[in-house]
């Protein structure tokens, strides 16, 4: 393979060359969201757009990169703000970077020891996720959230253990403030 | 180690929280540019400052992203704009990925074979240098010209074989117009 080149529209956070896009609907993400009545109102009113990844391809080899835009769209589900589901990466020591481009939201983050980490994003604002921590990203504003995120492209996406028990903490407005409370579902086990 | 957060200020293309700088003046770059004389009087009249790097630290391990934002200021050697060195990584089955955040430059990679790819860059561009080309940045505006760079932290970095070499072509200033020209100087055994 050789070089090649693609765009980011900082205006409007669009990836203007990619290869693939990923859409997860609300119908995509059962059982994610703590309020589930609030949930399934939600999805049989409207099956609506929570987030799209726009992704580059390189080979899932050692060495390359993978990277991604990804467009949270504004909106709750109760009080809980819109996001993507968080993942592990398979091979856990794989460490993943974040670049907020437009809009306002957040990264929340946790360790197999249970700690947790929450980081604000702008425009600007650079996040690393350090090797062994999952991770979500949160829209927590009225706008679209746009970020690029690059990663290791042989990390893989160990998307089941945080279906099964979430994160530690849930990211919540509260009075048109974000707050983080404790995730009633999580399983510490 | 934790996740940890930085930002780039997108008007000025200042990473605003930086663990080192690595400052390259006119007299860290001998016998890079093609025109002995040129350099050799412009670094006698002034030492410029041709480009600094603001890194982030992180553990040169494998899984874990370096990332720096590097600003080239304007200005040319002869007819040949500021640039950086230019590396091939120790590791050589490594990528790297630029942003470009300000200003407008482009990025010169070669390969074993003697293959050139140059690309443009303006603010949002992103350019993915395949493994195994090496790749140096240029300048080409009269403006500063700043872009984040990830690679894999245990890349390395491979100057030596660029410093005896160069590049097959040097990007040059012909009238106002950005052009590539073979470099006199490369030596293709």
């Amino acid at each position: 393979m050789g070089p090649f080149a693609s765009r980011i529209n900082f205006n409007t956070g669009v990836l203007e060359q990619y290869d693939a896009k990923v859409v997860r609907k609300l119908s995509d993400m059962a059982s994610m969201f703590a309020n589930d009545q609030a949930y399934k109102q939600a999805v049989s009113a409207e099956d609506e757009l929570v987030y799209e990844v726009f992704e580059k391809h390189v080979p899932e080899e050692e060495g390359q990169l993978a990277h991604a835009v990804t467009v949270i769209y504004p909106g709750k589900i109760g009080d809980e703000y819109f996001m993507t589901k968080g993942h592990f990466h398979t091979k856990p020591n794989t460490a993943e970077l974040y670049l907020c481009i437009k809009g306002r939201g957040g990264i929340i983050m946790s360790n197999e020891q249970g700690k947790v980490s929450y980081l604000e994003m702008v425009p600007g604002s650079m996040v690393y996720v350090a090797p062994y921590w999952s991770h979500r990203t949160v829209n927590t504003s009225d706008e679209e959230f746009a970020f690029l995120a690059i990663y290791p492209a042989d990390a893989g996406h160990d998307y089941g253990s945080i279906e099964q028990t979430g994160f530690p903490k849930l990211v919540i407005d509260k009075n048109g403030k974000t707050e983080l409370i404790d995730n009633p579902k999580w399983n510490k086990s």
